[in-house]
């Protein structure tokens, strides 16, 4: 790689041949991203559901055996302090797919305040997610036919050498993909040769998460387009917040259910320089908002980004302007992602 | 600098001249650290005191207000979460200045688990810390003579500009000195210049932690030389473990009261690389421990480390070897640190 970041504490790759060449790569053929920092909270025990349903706004009753569930953690006033994927393992035992925040001691903290029947800890799994459009045909080389019927969102374990991985159609991209929960550190590497040699003639090489698409499909980073200043609402996210348990948060959370600003697509004109601190969203010189991510399109041959922007001003349409570093650019609330 | 780490999601400079000159150096003059990285959680509100006695393993009761208290911090089976310095600021309002764990959840799970009557956050409080023999009459330079009275992890607070800061005698060193909790990221680089201009003919420069220096002093690093599998006991950290109240942990703490391993002095002789994973300590090819940190120790004209021994071959003067990448090496338990 030639570009890394840090996440969880650990190194992610964050660009290999070029960001240009890295997006149209994955929109045609087909990565394997190495994203061992998407760590696991491991739930387990008498209590593993009871503390779930104190931390989930989303409602579990109806998550099925082999499902894994998009969640909004947030605090007790509604501030989201981590956007996870819940995997569950069976009725005691779940894992919390964690983005880029310490939430495992928030359920440790709570847990152990409560004195849980339930152990929470982070266990040796390690996500390689296969992504782009033809990850069903690599899939299906190492892992079987089988692997082309999981569902989005669904998983099956899926035998590898002596062992079996949670396989979901799951990933942070809009290619499709899967996400195997590498289980047992030593299966990385022989897991990862044998894709790339499963997946030659299929163009397989080795990438990661791309901002330029993610941008495009409107996938958000958790601590860079929303924090724990924001609620689910604000994030758009309110369509996971359902759950009728009595859940830490909630009347902090439904007080705040209509929203004064949310994450909005807006276009931006001209050239603009790598972002590295939020813009200011500016109507007539007054701040309105602020541009968290944003990046040349390719394809879409403009510049994409993900804002917040308050209630006056966030209807498709409205002419804005965005204070970059290198002076202001004319920028247009989108009616939706460029999907 | 040359070289730096992660820590708390931050960058951490570990080298700066080169290890062995940084280490004279911070032995004979003058350094300022950027340790920004040791975040403070900060707990404020009526119910402040009950949670910290809640999480506190070591007796709050006569803790002075102007007083730091280095604090084991552990989960409900007495594994440490991290070794954090607490600041007294009034008898609703603590810093939690905290290692390199993600102990700030922790804490929020408790208060939002219990509904407790207070606020959990992370300031814009960045550590600087003045480290050395010359550290006194720096710190007199730029903040007054007073700032020579402060004692032994006590605090005054020191007018810099147009603010004041917590300054504590503190630090991550047996050299002496301070560190000046920076309140106000616009401080920081105003501060930082003003302590290299006071300092010129003191020598003063940029530093760091120094390995061979806390080895020698057996000031422990959280994450390396003790985890959440490590007891406070095990760690040598007993003497803070005195809390009457019933906190969190306290039953499963005391049950471990007597460690079956526990924290040594190593002397290992001949030549070692690089510790980047620790290393087994062996009796007759048996594994009765590990050391965590090993370094060349110039002043001492030996290696130096930390380690966790099992109590049957922890005693002073126990020969073993530590199986190190190039070999084994001959090895001794030591009755002290090298201070």
């Amino acid at each position: 790689m030639s570009v890394c970041t840090v996440y969880n504490r650990m190194i992610l790759p964050s660009v290999f041949a070029g960001q240009e060449e890295d997006y149209k790569h994955l929109k045609s053929h087909v990565q394997v991203w190495d994203v061992a920092c998407e760590r696991q909270v491991a739930v387990q025990g008498r209590d593993a559901r009871r503390l779930l349903d104190l931390i989930s706004p989303r409602d579990l009753d109806k998550m099925a055996d082999d499902q894994c569930y998009y969640m909004p953690a947030i605090d007790r006033d509604g501030g989201m302090l981590n956007d996870p994927v819940l995997v569950k393992l069976a009725e005691d035992h779940f894992w919390i797919s964690v983005a880029d925040s310490d939430y495992l001691h928030y359920v440790l903290g709570i847990a152990d305040a409560l004195s849980m029947d339930v152990r929470v800890w982070e266990p040796d799994v390690s996500p390689l997610a296969v992504q782009g459009p033809k990850s069903d045909d690599l899939m299906a080389r190492v892992f079987g036919e089988e692997a082309r019927a999981i569902k989005f969102f669904r998983y099956k374990r899926l035998a590898f050498q002596d062992t079996n991985f949670v396989v979901a159609r799951s990933g942070y991209s809009k290619q499709g993909g899967f996400e195997i929960y590498v289980e047992g550190g030593q299966y990385g590497m022989p897991l990862w040769d044998a894709l790339m040699a499963a997946g030659a003639d299929l163009g397989v090489r080795a990438g990661c998460p791309s901002t330029m698409e993610r941008v495009e499909g409107g996938l958000l980073s958790y601590g860079n387009d929303m924090t724990r200043d924001n609620t689910p609402f604000e994030c758009g996210l309110g369509k996971f917040v359902n759950s009728p348990k009595d859940y830490i948060g909630k009347a902090g959370l439904l007080a705040r259910s209509e929203p004064i600003q949310q994450i909005r697509p807006i276009e931006i004109s001209g050239d603009i320089p790598p972002i590295t601190a939020a813009w200011p969203v500016t109507v007539g010189g007054k701040v309105v908002g602020q541009v968290t991510t944003a990046t040349w399109s390719p394809d879409f041959k403009t510049n994409v980004s993900i804002g917040m922007v308050d209630k006056d001003h966030w209807d498709a349409g409205t002419a804005l302007e965005v204070q970059t570093p290198i002076g202001p650019r004319a920028a247009v609330i989108k009616d939706k992602f460029w999907i």
